[in-house]
């Protein structure tokens, strides 16, 4: 998907909601678990629940992987079933030597229909290329993270600079508004307004409002530019919003929450 | 395995080679490519040229999922075919919040019957620690990569040292020599005696020796511990010495020299 057919979804559905499909059989509707596919029976009702609400879906490989090659087989069927019409985010958190990277963007760009793959930087450039080379492909790579643990690096100063603002400014020159996005957590609100100075036209990818605590309104204010750049995903709040058989609704009702408020920001 | 099985496993076999499984469906002998599972087939004939001269194997997950559900069907049967006599890598590079990181490490200790899995350090303490929280199980975070590209972030100065020695400094307090490991890439080889410092016990796993170009013997001067505290990974310089019928008496012999010289440097 392009920049450009992104902004057209954003603005014609008034949403920049990217639904989390963190599913944890765990945590899944009891009755779903005597189908087939119980994670991708729980995916298609979250999908149709949400599809007209949302532009993004963003599949988090770890709670597929937990489930061994059962869990494969759901994230494929998962991502096959979402249209094209959204931009489908495999959160990987990948990167490693050329060759490997190079393997892992054939994993979810050629082997799988993925949009976009969150990527881990600290091994540097030749470990973050490989998933900008793919035509109307993207890579999303780490900046500032909602959790705790940013302070332990990202926000540790190199120079006069955050890690996190060193890492921004770096990739910054690898890729192209049309290709690289970065996530930037939204328990940081405060340090969108200096991202946003580093890379004042790049998408973001904003996880940690819901559960982690990330309002909604701030980063909209302080991150969001004229062609909207921000994605944020919301995951449990939503797909786990009901744990009955109208578990559907409760999702929908949850993303209608957000849509709407999403509307009223958009300019 | 614990850290003592491993090094009775390392004075036994007077080796303490890693055989790097980066199967590339592309590269393998044509002749395989008729098999059921032309990769399984592949690390099967490799193991088993393989198993009595290295210590450990390094299952490299990108060239799996590149294969998609086929691809996560053949490392689960390699990783089921290699005895508990080796320790077992995913070399899978991940790390994520810590809810995340949790399913991660249920995906390679649960799931599949790893060993031991590397983890990229970014992200922080939460996104670590759940590595650290299975008995008889290993987290290998990466320190310093054998890559061109750990100069963009690795070895840049955070305050008045590099980010890989602040990496490994803060890394070392959260876990221990029973279940902590570090990846520093033999291309280093003069950051050995500086990290050395650092991590006086811990073992590093340690690629880029063979197609990367890092020397053993300088490697294994530097880096090696009283109790060997190294595991020196090799994948393409073995696993593709060979293309023809005799693929697997080629790739043994390559292990044959490995073993032979790291008999020789081990005290």
């Amino acid at each position: 998907m392009t920049r450009q057919q992104l902004v057209e979804q954003i603005f014609k559905k008034r949403s920049y909601l990217c639904v989390g499909l963190d599913t944890d059989i765990t945590k899944i509707p009891k009755h779903l678990l005597s189908e087939p596919d119980p994670v991708f029976a729980f995916n298609k009702a979250m999908i149709d629940a949400t599809k007209d609400l949302c532009v993004a879906y963003k599949i988090n490989t770890a709670f597929y992987e937990a489930l061994g090659v059962k869990g494969w087989e759901a994230m494929e069927k998962t991502v096959r079933y979402i249209d094209d019409g959204h931009f489908k985010i495999a959160d990987a958190k990948r990167g490693d030597i050329g060759n490997t990277s190079d393997q892992y963007a054939k994993a979810f760009f050629e082997a799988l229909p993925f949009d976009a793959i969150t990527v881990a930087p600290y091994m540097g450039e030749d470990s973050v290329k490989p998933f900008l080379q793919h035509k109307g492909k993207w890579a999303i790579v780490l900046g500032l993270t909602s959790n705790k643990g940013a302070a332990d690096f990202e926000m540790q100063k190199m120079g006069d600079e955050f890690l996190y603002e060193k890492v921004v400014r770096t990739v910054f020159a690898w890729g192209s508004v049309e290709n690289l996005m970065f996530v930037v957590g939204a328990t940081k609100a405060d340090e969108f307004i200096n991202i946003r100075k580093l890379t004042p036209d790049h998408f973001y990818l904003v996880p940690g409002v819901g559960a982690q605590g990330g309002s909604l309104k701030e980063i909209s204010e302080k991150a969001m530019t004229t062609d909207c750049g921000i994605l944020v995903n919301a995951s449990r709040a939503i797909i786990y919003a009901g744990e009955k058989e109208d578990f559907a609704e409760k999702a929908k009702a949850i993303a209608i929450q957000y849509q709407e408020e999403m509307s009223r920001y958009l300019r």
